[in-house]
């Protein structure tokens, strides 16, 4: 499937050059909710995509074009999903990047099919483990293959796979950041090491805290996933969903997920579907 | 810098779509010198591929007809550089893979500037660490961050830099794999933590063998690297390159460094320049 619309350094194109720093992941991307033309939380995915251009040493890109080129794309879309891709712009065969402006991938996608209706759904475990890499960790980068080898090892109805680190250290979903509920407590693992640091997950502990909820940052083992009094996941686009199904464990809709869920609807995070 | 030539899936063209998986990383690719229209080790670039694809579950492409496409690209050039770059072949958005065809996209690059002609030019000691991933060990994949961010860090007159794994195990150069000779011994880090598996290494194990040279695969730490009696990078482009100088420590250009050399010339390994 090719994207609605494209965007690729300004000029409505979808294609881009087979020399083009792509072909390395040398670069970072965002992937956006659009409600009635409306770029869900923007501010937060500029903050993020600007700080990740730092930690990479990609040229900086003017939020404010970015801004422009995101609403025009983003207008006349009910509901649609935007991704943008900044890659290091510099041409050519080699590691070593020439200084160069960064490049600007913008593409509108229909909204996702996944996950499915069915909220009863159930996720699993990967065995595809997650490298230790402090350097990376946290970023939405474009090194992604780690979660293309989780995705091959399920399929439906499975809607989502956990991830530990090689280490065993319970990490996030596939596409989705994890929260545990422990005695009323929310509780999100570490990413120092392994991770994407989501706008959903930093949004959901803002809001927790606004909330009068607890929340700690924490190493997670595989048991303690398994006791939680609840589990949910999180992302842009699908907000937060409580996990029902785990292996062979169940769990019923939970009060602190649904407060989190009334939060992030309230405050307009999330799509209102 | 755009191809002198280029490829994808057979159209003489040098763009692809912007929803190519590329923007995952998700494929493989080689660096193959090309000399009065040759194209050196051409059939070990192509078990590579062929294992590789298969660890990443990437669709097999024909043997035949990627040697039909390399040969007629490589036609006419006294000496230049293949790159052939395999994508998982799937357009679209989301990590899981529709099956397709295999992308196959190859361009022809200007001779490399480096490493420059100066033999004595160091090698630097990298910060950036290799993550440990057995997934991906030895695989010549797409995700290449940490050789970017790695050759970020040197300049000239530097020409390679060398870089351990997270738990300070030396594993290759950033574009080079590393041999050291220890009492007439040739030694070569362990790739089944991280590290890319070159074809030249391969080569050369097997030529130092067919030499009456003893090789061990070991893990080495920096200390053995500065205590070694003579070190060299090796890769498809280069052949093997003596390192002469590296942080404090000097060599002169050494006896099995210089006939690894000699065999790789006879044998018609690596360009002859």
């Amino acid at each position: 499937m090719n994207p609605l619309r494209a965007l690729v350094n300004g000029r409505a194109e979808a294609l881009v050059p087979a020399a083009s720093r792509l072909q390395y992941g040398d670069g970072l991307f965002e992937t956006i909710p659009i409600q009635d033309g409306r770029l869900l939380l923007w501010p937060a995915h500029v903050r993020r995509l600007t700080a990740g251009a730092r930690r990479l040493g990609l040229d900086p890109v003017d939020p404010a074009l970015l801004a422009a080129e995101a609403e025009g794309l983003a207008a006349g879309f009910g509901l649609a999903i935007l991704k943008v891709v900044l890659v290091r712009g510099a041409l050519g065969r080699g590691y070593r990047p020439e200084p160069a402006p960064t490049d600007r991938i913008l593409t509108v996608w229909p909204w996702s099919r996944r996950p499915p209706a069915d909220d009863k759904a159930p996720v699993f475990w990967c065995r595809t483990r997650l490298a230790r890499q402090p350097l990376l960790a946290g970023l939405k980068h474009l090194n992604r293959l780690e979660q293309v080898l989780a995705q091959r090892e399920f399929t439906d109805p499975y809607w989502e796979g956990l991830m530990q680190d090689t280490q065993g250290w319970v990490v996030e979903g596939t596409m989705t950041n994890l929260f545990l509920v422990e005695h009323g407590v929310l509780v999100t693992p570490t990413l120092d090491q392994a991770g994407v640091a989501g706008v959903m997950r930093d949004r959901i502990i803002e809001r927790a805290r606004e909330s009068g909820i607890e929340v700690r940052v924490d190493g997670l083992t595989n048991a303690r996933v398994m006791q939680a009094d609840e589990v949910f996941l999180c992302n842009s686009v699908i907000g937060a969903r409580a996990v029902l199904k785990l292996a062979e464990r169940s769990w019923r809709p939970g009060p602190v997920t649904s407060r989190i869920q009334d939060a992030l609807r309230t405050g307009g995070d999330a799509p209102a579907l």
